[in-house]
Parts: structure tokens; sequence; C-alpha cells
């Protein structure tokens, strides 16, 4: 997990997550499915993505690419050298290490050859124990290859003394804090964990013959894979042509997974903890008309992600719902060196105001989350341009006033809006005529809990919320992070 | 304009607009702006794009490259090959030549350098009598370097004895057959000129102290510019940094504007004939409601050109709205040397079911035109193997029975499915529960002529649908092309 | 041709020939002996080549690329886009076209289409009064693609009357002035034709079934081509499957062969006018060690092109030959944005003294010629610095005070040393201990006339050392240029 | 090291020195230095190069590419991510690897991140005993990042318990068998090692305040560096800006160089043992023709590695020495994708004969080795079409019978020629009409052993020639080579 704010110029200021895992064992030419799975999944990563394959005759095979997966892992050229019935895959949004840009050699999957042969793992997550394992590791031997917080596994795993590569990963993932959904293989097996708290997703499928594991259902769905079911949180799978094996390597826990998935991270067609992710977004909106309502002439998203919110708002307003905001579908991940003018040009090379739809309304705009708000400031200023006589901004999340630690690029502390500023403040700072977020609690409610958020136990991890962290983020402490003083 | 279908193996089914114009004068560092403009025009030409610029110092200079615009023109180290305070830009979607691939030298703006100075031309339409004439040209000893119809504006203009440039373009365009917005530049001279019948649209903004024109509207909001007015049908307007001169270089004619702009080209955030597209959209969704009524549990489009049409057709028949087809954004322009596998997931990698929202209901879905019907059929099974109870398809726009000759790039009528079909066959042959389209006059009501279309005078071109060419297609003609049979 | 001095910053302070052309017919695949054909050319023109082929289904077809033609024009896949049994190319060292770099658009061959069909040409020389020519075509209509004078004469082709190709060609060559070696094709006749006085060489051969056209006999060599003979100078050859017809569309003139070809253009494995070049090279050695004898330890040439004539100077002085200077072979053509440590390395890049052999011996250097004196004082203070007690130079070449106006990239007269200085100044300015450079008698024995040159009628273009211009260079006048005062 | 015959097509079938190392420290900017260093030294690997560096700010930087050092390693814009006052760098020409094309991750130099900080390690040589090595390594939870033998020296480190990293080199190199010259950085020191043979060269130069280590003395030159000395067999110095410590860390033994950098290897103008290679080579042709006189009209070398020894051979016979064949300069490292025509075109793309020079002649050609003999025959061939009379090849080293394990990429065993013929039934096989190689005893005299070889205790490594390995190939016997049966 880093700290940095994101490095492109035209970031959409909002939190970001930082992988996206698939593998697939018992299918004839397995990488092209994890290529169409990482393309299914490349909202969770757009940096980079990788595939490791094993052919009986050609062993271990991978490639690893900066850009989309679309752009790499879609040639004939390419996708010739990742042979073979089992394959894993990853994309990645950012880095964890601590200076600099990506390399490549940060992008996973990360592979280790042993004794009893190899092994390659793709992680999701992020590991909060990660600099103390690394100079533990160091100081007995082992040299790391990245930056990346993930590559402590695979040395872990080298130095396990257990004779089989899926007891030398129960030894590794013993010794890591933090949030992990891992998926790796060996020659022959395809293995996937979560770690206790069942932070990030991690799901299971069918595909013909074989076997596919996912970060998402969206990705089973690309491939024509039947969604079997989720692996449990603290669950190992270690799954061969010939079945699916269980294991519960861990302690058991309460399940802690991230709440945010459901509010922005996952794909909309995607199935969370058998609930829908669109039609919770549009719960959301409902939600937050009833804990919000306005008096208002058009419900507009701020597209796309605020869409099914905002659907869910103007249902449950009656407020006509329209599409106020046109994004450019032309956009991509970044501008290489661009000129004065570009850089200045920030959210209108992305967005555009439908003014003739705008001119003279009182609008309510509908977005996700807000993180530091240059963006929102921006779209206001927009639509009060295009003629809107009024701007209520409602937003699908609470105040977003903490960084996440478990695998996700979050703003510092500092530079989070509702970490600076009460809710009215935030009002009077992006200028609009109201600005509610959906309640806590609210929330909770749009994700199935009907008594809302337990504070005593709660169901979700909401550390971006609420400031409780579920594990504790020892490297960040280490470097100086202060945790939420005790209530 | 090309016969040929598209050639890209992803092709989405559609009608294509071939091409977008730009040009600025008065601002400093003006091919910055036309950058930006070029982007915003970017869905009328994915393939390639150009720029020309002038500088008192530096002379005329030029870029050309294939790709998208933010691919290239937003680059320092190429903006600063482009000085000076007048630049025009031409984005292309596919060629007009008879052969292969677009070749760079097929890239507009088209450049002469005459006795009285240098000038480019920028051309959004078709001539329909370019092959005639470029026999004509070559036989008195023009050497054309491209497969282009659009070169023979200049080379008229090279013949031509006119002493001044814009006198030149006068008489290269009353030569020439067909449908043009043209934007031109000479060393300090911005000119736009629009065809006779004004089929395909261009707009002049005020920027700062400099003038722009410009395709359509949502251009000049992106570089802040004020809309003025529409370039009128046959009119030829003169910019200079003193100001815009108007002319009339042709016989007047009742305007036949393109009405498939309204339907599915321009971007929704335009305004047309001063009518905004998206809220033209909307009414076309409310007027199909009326016409083709069905009982449904959900109207879902089939994303993103289905979309305000979608909304409309919910509003109007009070069912429920959802985004039951979610849109891949990280799908590009085309795919490099594909392997089988992707070369047949087709639609499947840029559309997928929200299967949660789909299983078990009636479906109403909203799309802007059936093409050639393979995407329909696709998206049709989709949504059943989701567990949609009925699919009815409703089409924001009449049958597309014709191909266009005037700047669009169409199959040949045998593959046009509603030059082969009957609504009803249509029906049978997509396997859908119901198939309706909006009737012609509905269209026109939509765009806001209250009483229809009058088959007398109608008031744009609907070739596509009427198969009445406002234009003989000469070139087509003689190339075997026949006629609707009088009637 | 270009007065401007080299753009490249590693400039090896030479003359550079601009020019190679090559042309097959008659055998399969003609465009891969092309591509070797060229490729044996390469040290005519290193910035870009360009080929043109004619398939009978096809069409013409063509590929232009900066670069080697050993990285371009080898690979199969595009190789395969230029099929056919006919084909010309070219390579190119700059341009001679006023600003700027080399565009793709100025390289070579060009392409026209006709009435009655399609042309290509190649060309190597220089049109000295392309100003004028151009001038003429653009008031009459024509438009220009290219900066390159060699555009002119495929308007002028395209301009006349006459009803085939060749017969358009003899009309276009008529009003050309200047130097030119000219291969060109139609769909079935490969035509080659050099001017009047044919300053550039031209020679034909026999490969299989087919023929050949090249700039010099070791690019026959290459594809297994039997020298046939050289196209004679103001002769038009039109070649078929069938064979080859000789025509003299000019006026006969005696014949002015460019002497430097011998000196240091062409290779030394070429034959010129029935000479070795490599044997010319080593005997104008000999008669510079007879006519500037010097009383030293090692003759050393600088490498590569000083090496022949080091070894004849050895031979006929008896003072013993050594390669005192190494040649790093991995010198490409330019560097991309040099850091400028690299920047201020020059020579040393490149050449590298052998400083063992050298320490304390008194050194005959050899080199061809000496244009703007940069190199030869970075040489000499490497001799120098390592330790060698004398350095004197003798040079293969007369001084050369004037520049070529006939397809020769040379330096503005006041850059050319020899122009400025005496004999003296110059070895005062280099620095050394003696400097002799050939006479210019001395030259003319060397290439076989026994008694020297004629004043009065000199057999060969001998301009850049006499002053003495074959052909009146009319757009240089035009510009400023002083021809040498009638004595 | 390999015992794969090299992967490229126009292989000129020779031994390959497979590594050049350098290193600089005490100058800014050291890297610079470094890139010239290897571009000196890109005769002994033309695959791919690497430079590490450290500034106290930035800490190590690195970069590896593909291609020569010209093309990567002069830009600005690369050099400037590699700040600091040390840096060392490496070139390659293939990989020991077991399978398939060098990787990125195969490029030296390794860097190892210990407890004590990073260091840096760049090999030239081959360790004989990595495999045994490597799989201990991997058994104690190593995890390899490389198919490089180099790598394990890095692993030996990190595991090594000493509390400084040239204690840890020392303990490290004490494990390695075979030959080794090693140059390797601290964050302060600069670290070069020579195996106790010394069998690869490595020497000590001073820059300015700074101190430079490299292969050859020719890249001291080319940065302005003074030679100071040969690192010894068996030593290693350790320099910081403060000065150079030498150590002994092995057994001493009797020094063994490779007498073939002598022959073929360095480049003519580096000092080996204090004697020039150039004069060495001049030496072996005067005593080739000593050996075996011939009667002959031209000595022509096979350029460019035979030149020196063609020069000593009719200096010492009185025969006229020519250059016969003449080499394509623009001939790069390799050919992608070549058509099937260029695949047949071998040597012919690379080299010519100058016909008029040999036509009807008595040749002696005079080439540095035969390996596979393929290009010797293709010389012959040409030569012989050519129109020589007669052709005597004469060799300036003996026959090479024996595969190198020591960093230089030989063929198998049973591709050398001299291994499965005879002198005599070499020539028949290569159809020339004498055959003749310098004698082993008489290679040892042109190196200064005025005695010829002492087969009791010979002064250097000509395992190639005689098959006595001086260090057991113990990987190689392994997989099964046979080593010469004792006599």
């Amino acid at each position: 997990m880093s700290p940095l704010p994101p490095a492109h110029p035209f970031d959409d200021d909002k939190l970001r997550e930082e992988c996206g895992v698939f593998g697939v064992v018992g299918v004839a030419d397995a990488a092209n499915f994890v290529a169409l799975g990482l393309h299914a999944l490349q909202h969770r990563g757009q940096e980079a993505g990788g595939i490791v394959s094993h052919d009986a005759t050609l062993g271990f095979n991978s490639a690893r690419r900066f850009g989309y997966v679309r752009d790499n892992f879609t040639k004939a050229s390419l996708m010739e050298t990742l042979p073979g019935p089992i394959a894993i895959g990853h994309v990645r949004y950012s880095t964890s290490g601590s200076k600099g840009p990506t390399q490549i050699r940060d992008v996973q999957p990360f592979f280790g050859e042993f004794s009893m042969g190899g092994a390659a793992i793709a992680h999701n997550g992020n590991i909060t124990n990660a600099n103390a394992l690394r100079r533990e590791l160091i100081e007995r031997g082992s040299i790391f290859q990245s930056s990346s917080d993930s590559e402590c596994i695979i040395h872990l795993m080298a130095r396990s003394l257990q004779q089989n590569i899926p007891e030398r990963m129960k030894d590794a993932l013993r010794r890591v804090e933090g949030a992990f959904s891992v998926v790796a293989m060996t020659r022959t097996k395809l293995i996937g964990v979560r770690d206790p708290l069942g932070v990030r997703p991690l799901v299971l499928g069918r595909v013909g013959e074989g076997w596919a594991l996912s970060s998402e259902t969206c990705a089973l769905d690309i491939i024509g894979a039947e969604f079997v079911r989720e692996i449990e949180p603290g669950e190992m799978v270690v799954i061969t042509e010939k079945g699916v094996e269980s294991y519960q390597p861990f302690d058991r826990k309460p399940s802690r997974f991230c709440i945010f998935e459901h509010v922005y991270f996952s794909r909309p067609d995607s199935i969370l903890g058998g609930r829908s992710v669109y039609e919770t977004r549009e719960a959301i909106g409902r939600g937050l008309a009833r804990e919000s309502a306005v008096d208002a002439d058009l419900v507009c998203p701020v597209p796309d992600s605020g869409t099914p919110a905002a659907i869910g708002f103007a249902l449950e307003s009656g407020i006509p719902f329209g599409m106020g905001i046109v994004r450019n579908q032309y956009m991509g991940r970044t501008f290489i060196e661009p000129t004065e003018q570009i850089r200045n040009m920030g959210v209108r090379l992305k967005l555009n105001v439908n003014r003739a739809l705008i001119r003279g309304k009182r609008v309510v705009l509908v977005d996700d989350s807000v993180v530091r708000g240059t963006t929102s400031r921006k779209i206001k200023d927009m639509i009060l341009d295009a003629g809107a006589k009024e701007v209520h901004f409602r937003i699908a999340s609470p105040p977003t006033a903490w960084p996440c630690f478990y695998g996700v690029d979050t703003p510092e502390r500092d530079k989070l809006l509702a970490a600076q500023m009460t809710e009215d403040e935030m009002c009077a700072h992006l200028g609009v005529d109201s600005l509610r977020f959906i309640s806590l609690d609210g929330l909770y409610k749009a994700v199935g809990e009907a008594g809302g958020r337990d504070p005593a136990a709660p169901r979700y991890c909401d550390a971006c919320f609420s400031g409780e962290y579920p594990v504790k983020p020892s490297d960040m402490i280490e470097r100086g992070f202060a945790l939420k003083a005790a209530e």
C-alpha cells in the first residue's frame, strides 16, 4: 500500500483498488482465459499486468507488461509464449515501493524456484508487517528483486522447511499480517487463499472441466465460467484437475470484508456476499434520498461511478434522472509529457456538461465518494458555468477520513478533505448549496445489515470511514502514522 | 465514403461518422486548441488525426498521426512543432480509398502550395463525383498523393485562375457534388464552408479574441469557446483576426441536414439546429414508448448510445430504468494480431450483463439503431443466458435500409438487415419477443417537426431510412449502385 | 543538393554522396533484390530508403522508411507488401529541402498516377534549375508534396502531352539541368537515364533472366548479377522482360564523370569506367608518395576510407604500413538526444589510437580528403597524445575548395578549409609537421589519364577542386553563390 | 558459458567473448564514463548492457537494455537516471542459461540488498560449478531471478556472515570455481577481482582524481584514463576515493591467461600482459609466413579480424598485401524476422570480393581462426567465383578442437571442424589449395614465450587448442562432457 498520492496528472480523485488476481486450471491454453479475466478486472489495476503459465513440456513461462491487458495479452505472438493448462495473472495499479515509478520487476506474479519445483503467486491486498519481514529476510540472506511488499511471501516460502508448496505457503502466510487474497500456482495446482478477515474478495468458478479463481464474479462471466462460491475468509483452496480441496490454515476470526468494494471498487455487474453490486449502489442512492432529501429539478450522476446511486436517488425522490454530465470515451490512462494547456485542463478533458439539460435547473449531483475534493470543486464549477440554479452534492459513502492500509491507494491523511473539515466546512469549501453523505448506518443497511452498523462488532472493514483498523498497520505506525485515539 | 464494412474485428455494428473538423484563428498556440477540439470530436473519427498550423516566422507546419488525439497531440514535443495563431485539424474514421488500410498520406488536412501562398483543408463529408473529377485532373497533369476523395478540392484550387485562396476555394467547391463541411486555412484566414444542403454540421464559436469552427458544439465547450451560431447551408465564412465575413458561393437550396446526427453521430452534449441532442434522444425514447408500448419489468439501454432514449422510454412508460448491461471501460479501438479466442469473444469483451438485475425479468432493450444485426443477436443471447424472461427490442431510429454516400461508413446494401427483411422477419431473425423501430414520422417529431415528415419536401437527409438521396451519388451509380425505383 | 552542413553531431567531416538507386525487372519478388542492392549501396545514403514494386494483381506498392535498409527492408512482414517482378529503390543521405529535417514524404522513389498508368522514379544527383521549375509548375497548378528537387521530374512528366511514360520522361528530363542518374519504372518497364555529362554513375547488370540497374557494380555482386556495362552519359535504357532498348534523348556532350567517386564516394570493390576503385585509390597513394615523399617510420591510414591509398603510399615509399588507428565497429549513424559528455567526445567515440604502435614514431597519416579540417585536427591530437614524434598528413585528393552542386552534401564555401587557406596555412592550422595533397594532375593520372588533366577539356567533373562547374548552378547563383572569377 | 551454437542467423562463425566489464569511482557522473567504457568494450558483448550507479541522495539506480551501448546509454534522458560518483557496467553476448533467449533479468550487473547495504556485481567469465552451487542455494531458500551462472555470487554474498561487503565477496568467490574477472560496487567502494589463474583480463586505470577498472585498456583510452597496471591473477582490489587497497583472498597458483584474447577477443589497440595486441597479431602472421610459406600473388585478410596477421604475413613473405575482401559497414547485430532470401544470403550480406583485385591471382587468405568452417567455405567460394587461380588459407591460431568453458561461446565439440578432421581433411573439406594453422609453439612465441609452449607448465590457458583444462569443468562433466583422455 502506498500512502503517496497517485502520480498521474488527471487523477480523478478517487481511492484506487490496487490489484486484481485471476487463475485457471484444467483448460487448454489457460493463459488465454487469464487474459480475458484480467481484462474484466482491469478496473482494479490499470498500470501493468502479468501472467505466468505452466506447460508439461515447456515448463513455467511468464510475461509482464505495462499498460492495459487488451494492448498486450490479446496478441497471438505473446500468448503463444504462455502455453499450458494452468495459469495465473495479476493487474496492478501502483506500487507499495518507497520511491519512484513502478518498474517491470515490481509487476506480479512473482515466481520462485524451490527444490521441489517452481511456484508463482499473485497478491491482492497489502501486508502490514512487510517492512519487518523484509528486514528479517535480508538479514538471513534473501535477495529481494522488487520493492513490492508481496515479494515477502515467496521468500518466506523459500525458507519454509515443508516438503510441498501448499504447506510452504501456509507457513509463509501465517507469518504475514494484513489483507490478502492470493492466487498461486505450482506445476499442477491452482491455489487460492484469503486472509482471516477476508478483507479483499476472491471467488471460485467452474469453467468447462476446469476451475477459476477471480477477484470478482464479473471476470467469471467473460470466460463463460459458472460462479460456484466465494472463498471463505481464512480459507485456502488447492485445486487440481481432480477437484477442490479446502483448508483452514489460520485461527478463525469474524469476517471484515471491505465495504468500499460495494461502494466503488467492484464492478456493478459483480456479486459480492450474495448481493448485486449494482443493486447495492441503487439502494445506497435510495437511502441517501431518504436521509437527505432536497427539492430539486434533476438528479445527475457524476459518471460513471455515481450512476447507480443516482438512479436510486431519482427513483426514491421522484426527481427526474438525467445524464447532465457526459464522459469522453476516448480518455486513456495517462498522458505522457503533456503540454501546459493539457496539464491545466484537468477534468474538462474527461467530462463535459450537457448545458442544455442543466441550464436553469436545481441539480442534485450524485457521486460515490469525496477524497481530496479537487474534482468535486471543478465539477461544481462546470455545472454552475452551464447555468444551474442550485447544486446539491449527495455522496454515496460516508466521509472518507482515514487512509486504507489494506491494498487501496489513498492519499495521506492530511490530504483527505474529510479528515480536515466538518461536513459544513466541506460544503462551504466546495461552494455548493448543500452536501450530504450517506451515514455509516445507512451504508450498512444498504449492504443488507438491517440494523445498521454494530459498533461492538462491525461486519465490514470500514476503517476509511471509522478509523477503526481491524489489523494493526504496524509498518505505518513505525513510520509515524497515528491511530485514532481511543474514545 | 466507403461502401466497405469496417475492418476491425470487434465492430460494434454501428454506422460510423467518418470525420470531424476543427479550426481556430486569433489565439496563441492555436494548435493546442485544435488538439483539444479534436479530442472532443474523437467520436467522429478514431483512426487518425492531423493538424496544420501557420506561424509568421516558421511558416506552415503539419503533423499527421494514427491513433487517438490524446495519444499524440497532447505531447509537448509534438505540439511545439505546430506553432502559430492559426490552425486546423481533422479526425478520420476510415478511408474512401478503394483498397487496403488507410495510409498516413490519406490523413487530412491536405496542404497545397500555390503561387499566392499555401493553404490547408480538412473535409467532413463525401464528394459524390470524386471519381470523375479525379480522372479529369489526372488527365490534365495533377498528381494525386492520396486515395481520398477530398484531395480533389486542393487540386481544383491549384488549377483555379483566381488570384486569392478564398476565391479559388469557391471555384473548386462549385465543381464538387455531395456533402461537405470544410474547414480550411491560409497564412492568416480561417475558412469554413458547408455544402448547399448543409448535410454535415459546422458551427462557429468565439474563443477569447479569436474564433473557432467545429463540427459540433461540444468541442467549443472544451476550449471554453462561446457558441455563436451554425454556419448556414451553402455559406462560406472567411475569418481573420478582424472578424467574420460571410459569402454565398452556391445557388440556394432547401436545407437537408443529416437526421442521423441527432440519432447517433453527434455527442449528446452537442446542440444541433438549436436542439439538445440528449433531449432529442430522450424525446425519441418517449415517442417510441408511445408508439410501441410493451408490458415489462425493466428498461435497459444498450450502452452507451442507447441510454438517453432508454431514459425517455422509461420515463414515458413508467417501467423502471436499470443499467442491465455494463460496458468495459478499457476497450480500445482495435486489436492487433488477436488470438483466436479473442477473435471469437466479440461483444463479450466489451459488454457484460448484470445478471442479478436481469434474472427473471421482462426486459425492454433500447438501442439507437440496427445495422447488420450481428451485435443485436449477441446481446439478446447474453440477456437470455442471464435469465431474462422476455426480451423486447426498441430501436430509436427507423430501419436502416439504404447506405449513406455523404460521409458515413455504411455496409453495402445487402449487408443491411433492414434491406433484406421486414420488421417481423428481423424480429424472428434476432429471436426476440418483439422488435419495434421508431417511425420516420415519429423521428421527425422528436427533432421538432410537429407535423412529422413532409414527403414532398423533407427537412432532413434521411436517405439511409427512405432511400431518397438528395444529391445523386454519381460515382456509386457508375459503380453499379441502383437507386430506389420510382414508386 | 544542400549547402547546409550535415546535421549530425558526430559528423566525420567528409563530403557525402546523397543517394543510391537500384532497380530490377524480370525476377520473382524483385523488391527483395532491390533491398539487397540498396544494402550494398548504403554508403551512398544512410538516412532513409524506399522501394516501389508492381504486381499484376496488386498494382503498385511502396514503402518508405527512415534508417538503414537492413533494419527495415529485410523483414518478411514488410517485404510481403512489395510483391511483383519489377521494383526500384532509393537510399538517401540528406535533403535538398530548404529547412528542417527530412520528412518521410521527402523519401524517394516518387510516384505519380498518369492517365496511361503509374510511374515511380528514383533520382541520384541534383537538379540545378529546380527552383525555377518548381515555381513554374506551381504557377500552372501542380501541388508539390515534398521539398525535394527530384519531385519536379514527376510533375513535368504529368504535364507532358506524350502518350507513353518513357516519352514523357524524355520530355521531362530535357527541361532539367544538373546531374542525374535516374532509375524509374512503369507497370512493366524498368528505365534508366544518365544526364548528358554522366556526372553520377549508373550501371546495367544481368540477373538470371532479368535485368538490374544500379549506382555501382558492388550492388550487382550482392544479388549475383553479372555486370554488363555502364549506362552511357546521355543514354536512356528502357528494359522489359524482353530486353534492353537504348535511346539518346539529349544532345551529345563530352562526358564529365565525378572524379570524387573514385576518391571517396564509391565502394572500393566497385568498378568505375572500367577501373577498380580500390586499385585507383592505391595508385593515388603511390602517386602521393612520389609527389610528396617524407622520411618516416610508419604509414598509417585514417580508417577506413584512407586505407587503400595508405597501402599504395607504403608500397611506393617502402615505409612500413600499420593500422595505427582503430575504428570502433559499433558506431551507428547518429545519436538521439546525447548527453553532454557524448556530445563532446566527437571522434574518440569512433576512433582510437593504437598507442603501442605509434609511440616514438614519425607517422605518415593518409586520409582521402580534408573538408572542414575539424576531424583532422582531432586525429592529429590523438596521434601526438599517443607519443608520435612527427605527424605528416598526406591527402589522397587535391584541396577541396568549392562546394558540389551535383548531388553531394558539401559545407558552404566559407566552411571549406581549402577555400580559406593556402596549403601552408592549413598545415599550420592543423598543427602537423607537413601536409601535402595529391595534385590535380596526379589524381587524373591515377584514374588513367596518362597526361594528367587537360585544362581545355577536362575528362571529369572536378568542380570541388577546380571551381569549374560543367553545368551552371543556376538556383545557387540566384541565391547568391559567386562563381570563380574568370582568370 | 553456453555450449549452444549462437542463435543469430548470420553468425560469422567465430568464438565469442561473452562479456566486458567496466567500473569507475571518484568522478562526477560516473555512469557516463561507464557508458563510454562499455562502448569501447562492445566487441566483448553485443546483446545487452547494464549500468548500476550510486548517489548519496538517490541511492542505487540501474538500467538494463538490450542492444548496443550507443543506442541506449548515450541518451541524456536515461543517463540522468544514473547519477553519482560511482558506477559499474557490463556488456554481454549470450546466456549461459539452459533454454531460450536472454531475458532482461539475465542482464548484469546483478544487485543485492544486504543488511549492511547494497552491492552490485558484473562478471566476465564462467563459473564451472554453478549448477552445484545453485542447487545448494535453492535448497537453503535462495530465490534465483535469472538463468545466469553469475547470480550465484550475489546469493553466496547474501548468505555470508561477514560484516562488510568486500569480506562477503571474498567468502563468496572462494566457493566459486572457474574463470572470473569481477567488477563490483558498494555505496562507496569499487571492487575488482580476478580468479586465481587470471583467465580473463582486468586492468586498472587512473581517470582524473578517480579510478577505473576495465576488461581492456582500449576502454581506458576512450575516457582519457591512464593505464596503471593489470589486476593480478587472484588479486582483489578495493578502491575508494582515497585509493586502492590490494588483497590476495585465494591460494596462489601460476597464471593461465586466455591465449585467445591475443588471437581474437581483445581489440587490437589494447595492451595485454604488456604487449600490444596488434603487434602480437602481426607477429603471428610473420610466424605463420615462416612456418607455412607459399608461392602466391596476394595476401588478403578476411576482414576485419584477420588484417593484422595478414599484414605480418605480407611483410614477412614479401607478397603484396591487398584488401581483396570488402566489409559492408552497415551490417548490424542481427535481423528480426528476415525474408527467406536474406536468410540464404549469409556472408554475402557482409562481405564482398574486390573482383578486380582478385582475378587471376594466387591468393593467400589470412583468417584468425576456423570454428565450424561454414564461413570459410563461403569465402573460398566467393574468391574462386571472382576468378582467383589458387586459394591458400593461413590461420592465425592452431586448430580449435575443444570448447571453452571459461566465458566464451563455443559450439559443442562435434560442431568444431578441427575436432572432427585432420588438417588435410579440413583442407579437402574447405576445397582450398592449401590450409595451414600456426602451431601452438608458434603462437606461444608470438606472445613472447621465446621457447614456445612448455607442456609441463604452459603459461596460458589454451584449452580450446590443447584440450587441457586448467580448471575442471564440473558442471559440463556432470552433463556428460568427456575430458581428453590422458595420453
